[in-house]
């Protein structure tokens, strides 16, 4: 603590003399960029002219004109773009300074944010505290931290690890400078899976189940960004998906939930920030993870909470090793957040349904819902598994099995296929397209069992064939691990909606799809 | 290696898949954005249309009109300054297209750079290979990493640190990726202090020595960043420092050696875009500190190296401990890099000299060239070890006492002098500016003996007096440490060009600068 007070007091002393130094400019002409860059003010200087301020790229600046004034990230060109005495602003910061004709503008240098001596501690190994995470947050929100200084936070957060205490002080960090979903119910269900499984598509089965019994069940989903479908793409089929916090409050009070984009309401501000950052090296830092996890929980007000950990050699988490010690981080950090939680380790080894694709997904889903004879049990039994172990939450039900029988009875009556009728309605229901018409019919080149399948060659072939653009296109899958096949018995059809697609589709090592022997 | 294999053909595979969706674009409609950013080339789309194409903002690009085409980072809009149809490129991009009225830019992805996965690796506390450290140094040089991928190699370096070979690895990678001043002596000497001193300008007086005696000494300089003053910026006062190498060559052809600005010359390319992403969080990888020191001294053809690691309480090396560390490191790099080196600890408690600020400096230099009375005498032994040593590291002597006679002889005889003043002519000589005409002297308020000085607060007088832009501005002191002072004697004195400049200097606490007892 002594440690800190010394290093703000140091901050302080150089932040203010650096103030000093640049504070003897005059007063700059402003000159317009007619372009939008988002919601953080930048402003750019020639080489020359910034020397002269002491200023240097990615400081942060303060713009005064008048009475107005803004705190800005500089740029600097080495090129002719601007006099000596000019100062280039981006549209937002033209506007919101409210710049007129003759105006000069004032620049001095603006205090280094404190939390970037938090970040460099981060990189260093250190733990932060509660107070620290929160600041770093508060800045992320409010755009005061440039890329560079997110990036050193996430890899500190990566290389280091983020212990228990500061993955909760993460996630409460992330609720409390994001919108929030409050439902006054004394039990609101969540449910979240790792994944890295095409198909997986067990939410749209299970919270018709949960709503359908009279709970609460605000379920949001991301859509694909590498996979051939999210469960935001595959529920987009049947209803819209894109809702703000006024309107799905409203669904769910007249259904008891919902299956909607998670990017339509502003729950993790933070973490779609770093996110941004996290994208050019996919990088996943466990602590980033769970709090990212536990933030869209906690923000609509889930207190009764399932985790599904997929382990398959091409899942998220692809040892029983790995997802054990996840499971326990889930664990400890949900007691600490006094959320009611399991979390299941599942078979993620193959495709959970037949189809692949956002339209595909879909057939599987209604055929479970609808108890049709094609309906893919592994999608079933995994979904009333999910259900059942929420339901075992609430202390209600004298065992799981008594759950499940429950889940059961709630699916095979049809009335989790009503209910799912009815959550489509609220949401705005959607005609179904059309599947892709041009097909490509991948056959066995021997008889045997089906001893394993690629999911990422799987998930590639549906994304060659346009998922989840095309909405149409995938890969339809007739046989899974353990399953007898002959010789010339289909193996998977692959539909698209354009037919170039299928000559990308056959560039793709297709015979690796399928292990069989 | 196998894994090395298997992840570079998963990474082949998605990125022809990503190819193939998002060519289906029939070409964007260009408008130009009237705006230089640097080097890399940058186009901007808005949201829906990155949608569209399965875009995500840090996307490398291929932008191709007609047969031309580059490889493009992509930005995002979240507002409406383009249409769907419409692309937004920079003036570099526009102009390297050719853009003509009606032409139609294609947009496709390009693959992710492979350096991207060794980076990762980094992250995660792997050791990198020579070939990969080349390959990412490569792309650093190449502008083909952006700043979040260029944060993230410097934040696993730091985090993760890097053994000897590999930063013997960056070392050659940075000067194979960067100019080189070849110079064909067999015995080529430079010099480089870690840093941290104020005053300590020993570079002016070493190179004046060795360069008397007949050797080469190229020794390119840094500027001050938050300090004071810089090598390059006391020397700047006496002569040109910005010169390229064709010049830099003639100079040490005609005098042997010279001081410039390494800035002047491009040597160390990726060291200085990696340091710019370093910057907001200051950060010093020893590994990357190490590198670039090396680059540095390798890139002018030097063999025959000093190292200065000065350690204080406020010195960049704070314990004996961590100098000895640092000590051992550049042994062993320097051994593996087959350069005679040697490496020595030196007092970094208090200022060296008696001026802070470039000409204040100066005539510190100048006083100890000259053998002048009041020549601090802390400046010219330091001085007189540094040559010592490093003429030592010839084996022409017999020993450093033989070498430090001789360097004693070249600086008492004025031919020390004589060369520094060939230098200045041959770098192209300077007037004197004036020293700053309003002055704060500040006195002691007790007798005693001086215990310690604050370097840290003498330097950021120095900085508030206007140092280094205003280049007679600066600190004289008159004490230092084991001086007795009398009771209203003077400690030291401030000089300012600007009266308003003694004003932020007041704000000061002066009253600590110096501690008695």
């Amino acid at each position: 603590m002594k440690n800190y007070k010394s290093q703000k007091k140091l901050l302080k002393l150089f932040n203010k003399t650096l103030t000093n130094i640049s504070m003897k400019t005059e007063g700059l002409t402003p000159k317009r960029i007619p372009i939008r860059v988002g919601s953080r003010y930048i402003a750019i200087l020639n080489e020359k002219a910034a020397k002269q301020m002491d200023l240097h790229a990615a400081d942060r600046v303060i713009l005064k004109v008048g009475k107005r004034d803004i705190t800005a990230i500089l740029d600097i060109t080495e090129k002719k773009d601007f006099k000596d005495n000019q100062i280039g602003l981006y549209a937002e910061t033209w506007e919101k300074l409210e710049v007129k004709r003759g105006d000069k503008i004032k620049v001095s240098i603006a205090p280094k944010p404190l939390v970037d001596a938090f970040i460099k501690d981060k990189l260093e190994g250190k733990t932060l505290t509660e107070e620290q995470i929160n600041a770093i947050i508060k800045d992320v929100v409010a755009d005061d931290l440039s890329d560079v200084e997110m990036t050193y936070f996430v890899s500190g957060c990566f290389a280091n690890g983020l212990n228990d205490d500061e993955t909760v002080a993460l996630t409460k960090a992330i609720v409390k400078y994001g919108d929030k979903l409050e439902f006054k119910k004394k039990i609101v269900m969540d449910k979240h899976c790792i994944g890295g499984v095409p198909g997986n598509r067990t939410t749209m089965v299970v919270v018709p189940i949960i709503t359908a019994l009279g709970y609460t069940m605000p379920k949001t989903s991301s859509r694909a960004i590498t996979s051939p479908s999210g469960t935001a793409d595959t529920m987009e089929i049947l209803a819209n998906v894109v809702n703000d916090a006024t309107k799905l409050k409203k669904i769910a009070k007249k259904v008891g939930g919902f299956i909607t984009w998670g990017g339509g309401v502003d729950l993790a501000s933070a973490d779609d920030k770093l996110i941004r950052v996290r994208y050019p090296l996919k990088l996943d830092p466990q602590g980033m993870l769970l709090a990212s996890i536990m933030a869209k929980k906690f923000s609509v007000s889930a207190n009764h909470v399932i985790i599904d950990i997929p382990i398959g050699p091409q899942a998220k988490v692809k040892t029983m090793a790995k997802a054990k010690q996840l499971q326990q981080r889930f664990l400890s950090i949900g007691k600490k957040l006094k959320m009611k939680m399991k979390v299941v380790i599942t078979d993620g080894a193959e495709p959970i349904g037949n189809g692949v694709g956002p339209l595909l997904e879909c057939f599987d889903v209604i055929n479970v819902l609808k108890n049709a004879e094609n309906a893919p049990k592994d999608l079933r039994e995994k979904s009333l598994t999910l259900a059942s172990k929420l339901l075992s939450l609430t202390s209600k039900y004298k065992s799981e099995a008594a759950a499940k029988k429950i889940a059961r009875e709630v699916l095979d009556s049809g009335k989790a296929w009503t209910q799912f009728e009815k959550i489509i309605e609220a949401q705005g229901k959607k005609n179904l397209p059309k599947i892709g018409e041009h097909t490509l019919h991948f056959k066995s080149t021997k008889k045997g069992i089906v001893k394993a399948i690629d999911n990422k060659l799987i998930a590639l072939i549906a994304r060659n064939a346009g998922a989840p653009l095309d909405s149409g296109a995938g890969v339809y899958i007739y046989k899974h691990i353990g399953d007898t096949i002959e010789k010339g018995e289909n193996l998977f059809t692959v539909y698209a909606e354009n037919k170039d697609r299928l000559k990308y589709v056959q560039k793709l090592p297709l015979d690796t799809a399928y292990k069989i022997n």
